[in-house]
């Protein structure tokens, strides 16, 4: 049998892993910072009848530029964003995977700040961008200066920031990408897949488009908008950035059941965005509990929560597994992430954490209530 | 106002055009090699119930190893193939660039033999895959001398041979593909999109896997499928190619819906490929009724056939504009590209051609019959 080693693959991808969030299917499931919340039924109806007039025409390539859904995307972000400004592709991914091919590329580098979204480190190295880890402040903050400093230093092509963070759930302030953003000729990605998660009285980094052409901010349909099955990720920037895109993005990149599918979600944007509050009352619970048992959660403006105090996260992850419960265990020492669900998976998740701590406390390597 | 220029775009990409075919929407489209007979309404409305069925928890994260859709393609091909086998990705274009991610990119070279698929050669510049253009020897054919000969003084990374050919329609040999793969380490790739429209009793390149590691065969569900916008490529080859594969492929990249929407049409293949040969009939009548008019028409194995001939394309096509018929102008000196669509569009096609012709006999510099 050939094995991957007998066939002539990249030298640099010799030796890795493919990516991969284990796939379980367990009756809780907060390991993956899914929107556990199903979409409303009236929306999923629109939604069908849309792809059921695109089928009709599905022998003809879908509209390379997806100009109907660039519409809706601008309408959804407001403050002023018309089509022209927006980009969108298969899931945010496939928005970072061309803006690094577009603007990295071998010989060229990106900063980013671990711990951070993996994918943004997968990516660099598949389009052979080096990669740069930067280092954060304490909490997991990032301050102008830091940010500074470590563009003076090295230099990079693209700097990456995520807000808030995955998976620490730290929300970057505007300073500190205003601040980046005058440090570097290079183009400025402020990832906000969790946007809408933060305190809704806090601006975001589409406030800080205008006038600076190099700054990209992403997003996704996957989080607030429950929409992770239908791949939907865009971004907004200046019209210069969307037209250097179209220069390395496959043509017809975005199927006409996806369009279709996204611009019916987003005419019903408030319905489906419904569940956000929920969500972060859910979170919120989740950081009060925890501390309750004597974990350490950080503060979060997203849809998760990575805790410490974790003496043996593997027996931890492992125990609730048992239960039925998936969380993640990203191999932060000491720590575990745990996604916000519907009431009912959070009640059972500090449920059984609850019974587990009490558990860990009389075994040897478990965990020891300070 | 910013422009592409002001950004700090990769070096390579300056001056670049994006991809474009055309985007008009005139009467009769013949000018992408679409299939263009609209999919059955009762496997719409499997695919509508399919899809209805993902929506339910389209809040969550696609199957992300496509299983259900790799069984239902391997099905589909037949050949003791099974889903172990099978990759898929957003349409062949996607499919083929993750071919070179894994397999090319930097330092690395392809070789391909233009005229041929345009998306080729652009996808290798964008994975940094340096482009060989080899050269087809009379009537665009590609003997085994010559393919072995082009390997062994280029001695590329990866070969890619497109066959039925497009823009061409030149059916290739499978010894050709045969001396190929014996005269490299590397991988040979046979871009099938048209594989369906072949003669039927032709063996096409899925017969040659067995015991090839390095061989790999892509397909699409655009074409015969008439599934052009739902963008859905995919390939058969050893295991082990698809496990490079994920090394490279963006975690869940095929939607939930996409692969509810394939799996219901494969579930109908005979009825999704009742049109296949309706379509070849009106080939053969379009090359028939262009060789009777004094144009020379190359053989097609494909939905399209590439006619020269032509005194002034340019003038020709634009001809055609001003009736509502768009075909291909590829730059080749000398001729275009026609799709077989619909008996009624074809005879359309033909109609305007013969009344051109007429014309164009009168015209300085129009076609002069032989």
């Amino acid at each position: 049998m050939t094995s991957l080693d007998d066939l002539p693959i990249r030298d640099d991808l010799r030796g890795l892993s493919p990516y991969g969030a284990p796939h379980l299917h367990l009756p809780v499931e907060l390991n993956v910072n899914e929107n556990t919340h199903p979409i409303p039924e009236d929306v999923a109806r629109d939604i069908i009848e849309s792809i059921a007039r695109e089928l009709l025409t599905v022998n003809r390539y879908p509209d390379r530029e997806f100009t109907a859904l660039r519409d809706s995307l601008a309408g959804y972000l407001g403050t002023g964003l018309t089509r022209e400004n927006i980009w969108a592709a298969n899931g945010s991914n496939e928005v970072l995977q061309q803006i690094l091919m577009a603007f990295g590329g071998p010989g060229r580098s990106v900063l980013g700040f671990p711990p951070t979204y993996s994918m943004h480190s997968i990516i660099a190295a598949a389009t052979g961008t080096r990669w740069i880890a930067g280092e954060r402040d304490e909490g997991f903050e990032i301050s102008p200066e830091t940010a500074v400093d470590w563009i003076e230093r090295t230099k990079p092509d693209i700097v990456f920031f995520c807000s808030p963070n995955n998976p620490t759930g730290t929300a970057l302030g505007l300073d500190t990408i205003a601040a980046a953003y005058d440090a570097t000729d290079g183009i400025v990605v402020v990832d906000e897949a969790y946007a809408e998660f933060t305190p809704s009285d806090e601006p975001d980094a589409l406030s800080l488009l205008e006038g600076r052409p190099r700054l990209i901010v992403s997003r996704t349909m996957s989080k607030a908008f429950a929409f992770a099955g239908a791949r939907l990720g865009y971004l907004a920037a200046d019209p210069a950035v969307t037209d250097a895109l179209r220069l390395v993005r496959l043509p017809y990149h975005l199927s006409a059941l996806t369009q279709a599918a996204a611009v019916a979600a987003l005419a019903h944007a408030p319905e489906m965005l419904a569940m956000v509050d929920d969500i972060k009352a859910q979170r919120d619970r989740i950081i009060d509990g925890l501390a309750e048992l004597g974990y350490s959660p950080w503060p979060s403006a997203s849809n998760f929560v990575l805790f410490g105090g974790v003496d043996d996260p593997e027996w931890l992850f492992d125990r609730l597994i048992e239960r039925g419960i998936i969380i993640r265990n990203l191999s932060i020492p000491g720590h575990l992430r745990v996604s916000a669900g519907t009431e009912a998976e959070t009640s059972a998740f500090l449920d059984a954490m609850r019974e587990l701590t009490a558990q860990s406390v009389e075994r040897p390597l478990g965990r020891i209530v300070p």
